[in-house]
């Protein structure tokens, strides 16, 4: 399957011109252009084949990684690099590289703005917060994404992961001097996504106007909440405005990767009365199943009721499950025994979910403890 | 107040010697042994003072980012180095120098076994594990740490970050070249202590005998939840360990640094119905309130039953909650209106957790929508 590696950019594709990294940008600048720059840094190391030895002692730490990770023709490659011309001009030169050895991949360079290491409070407040969105924005593009942290700023490693762990990409690099691939593949975490949701339109306001009023987010969120959203906004001055991991939480809240189970008042009744005891059914395992796929949630959905509503069926078991979507989370209002109620069930067991609603509520999130 | 300073090290501390960091490790060798080189190489930069320019450019990454950070004489600092003598060498070297400018700060060097680069599978299987491991220790032992991934190997930084998020403990580092400190906050985020809950028997084993089999593991784990507990284990040949993430996951749940809320079927109906509608009552912030501080929780409780469930009061406010601590759970059993019932609800509404159990379950996690 065709992937799309995202690549943070440092400047080690430098290493072959002998220039001191920190005298980089200057060379850069003396060149005619920054093309010219990046063809002669690229002629520096262009005729080493990526064999081993030279993955490891000649060619860049994104070409060493790329390569371990390895790329196919189908696949793409965006370098991100920082603002810089030194930074730009590397990026460039292990993009002529891989045109050269993989000429059918897809390699794009993207420079980030803010992103660089002379003002740290610009780092976090503008390069880590673009990164963050670009970085959204192909993973929602392109599907089947890798992050790869190996070159580029240290600093940037924690939001690389996080991003990562938050969106279910894996994230492989190198281990400096090894030749050896170390892979962190997304870890099973979450955040309380009803605790952000609370406040998704204040949220809503900042994206719109780059910022709202310190007063006006202390009259919203209340005074014990505050250290909960501390790291998800930047205050400064009179302003507050999203950090890059807020924009993150916000993007999940809007096109969540999986949804979590609710189950209402009714539900929770008949499924750990009438469902839970029967030996074939799994009522908990099936639902979190249908809510961690739409591909397994489309298999499962037995009639797609007017109302939004949707009866689900496991197969050949004699349980059905009548849910719907909402945002992030599933709804589950009924939960019944086909072999009880009869075939005529979705006739039978009829809820309009407007007018109905509080007979329902609350629906309690579908995590127990007998 | 006194803080520990948790500081990954790594060989930026030889940098005044003038040695190529690939022939750091040849150089240690040669010295007699481990402690002269290790003055050898403090002598290099002793003189240096921790000014704003010597920091940036004459002494190493760990001195310039713990003087950011800010040390004091009742602070601690851990220097966590690599298995190699020269990492070891470095990490001593800073230590002679924080000795010398700031004698009374404790300062302790902890040689990390698995920490090296030349081979990525004992890096991951041992060295990170070995680190999280101790890093976990003082983090119980001293209170009040701060992790600083600054030094060191850049493959140790998500995992630096990832204890960091888990156990609430922020992360302080030093910005490439530049002189100000990044922090980044605990997030939070969580982990789904249910479900790992599951097979914490199976972990222990894992724990008590290195590792368990594959066959027993694949008996034990239905196919369908392996994906989720792939970061946490480590498959190789028959062998089934607990990764440095398992580790972590498994330390959560014994000593977890926050309870969460589970409501009883009586207590949901009496909160939702009873409670809730009250002007002067929040159930759910006063549940949540006492969940995350020992300190809040012991400041509510009014009553102490010798069954191991305790009355909650929150103030002046007519609601009392019957509540258990259960590993990480708060379990709420009841929830009532003292104004109703009478002052002598303890005597009147009496439960017996054992006994009563199967009349209150199932417990549902507080996360709701109405």
């Amino acid at each position: 399957m065709a992937k799309t590696i995202i690549c943070s950019v440092g400047t080690s594709a430098s290493k072959k011109l002998g220039i001191h990294p920190k005298k980089l940008e200057d060379w850069v600048n003396q060149q005619d252009n920054l093309e010219d720059a990046a063809q002669k840094m690229f002629q520096s190391f262009a005729s080493f084949e990526p064999t081993d030895e030279n993955l490891r002692d000649n060619l860049s730490a994104e070409i060493h990684s790329l390569v371990r990770i390895g790329i196919d023709v189908s696949d793409r490659v965006l370098l991100f690099a920082s603002e810089t011309p030194d930074g730009h001009c590397c990026a460039l030169a292990v993009k002529h590289y891989l045109e050269q050895y993989w000429p059918r991949t897809i390699v794009e360079v993207e420079p980030i703005n803010g992103l660089q290491v002379n003002d740290a409070s610009r780092f976090r407040n503008q390069g880590v917060v673009e990164f963050i969105k670009k970085a959204l924005a192909a993973i929602d593009a392109y599907g089947n994404v890798i992050l790869n942290p190996t070159g580029g700023y240290k600093a940037l490693v924690p939001y690389t992961v996080l991003l990562g762990m938050i969106k279910g990409v894996k994230c492989d690099y190198i281990f400096e001097q090894s030749t050896s691939l170390l892979e962190l593949p997304p870890l099973p975490l979450e955040f309380n996504k009803s605790q952000f949701e609370a406040y998704k339109d204040l949220f809503e306001d900042i994206e719109r106007d780059s910022a709202v009023s310190k007063s006006k987010w202390e009259q919203r969120v209340p005074y014990e909440e505050r250290p909960w959203f501390e790291p998800l906004v930047e205050i400064s001055g009179d302003n507050v405005t999203l950090s890059a991991v807020g924009f993150l939480f916000l993007d999940i809240i809007r096109k969540p990767t999986a949804l979590v189970p609710f189950l209402s008042q009714k539900a929770i009744k008949e499924i750990f009365k009438d469902l839970a005891p029967l030996d074939d059914c799994d009522p908990f395992r099936f639902l979190l199943r249908v809510s961690q796929s739409d591909q397994a949630f489309q298999q499962a959905v037995h009639l797609n009721q007017d109302s939004g509503l949707y009866w689900l069926k496991p197969g050949r078991t004699t349980d059905r499950y009548l849910v719907s979507k909402e945002g992030w989370r599933l709804l589950v209002w009924r939960a019944i025994r086909e072999d009880q109620i009869g075939a005529q069930y979705p006739a039978k067991v009829v809820v309009n979910p407007d007018r109905d609603r509080s007979n329902y509520a609350p629906f309690m999130r579908m995590e127990y403890v007998n």
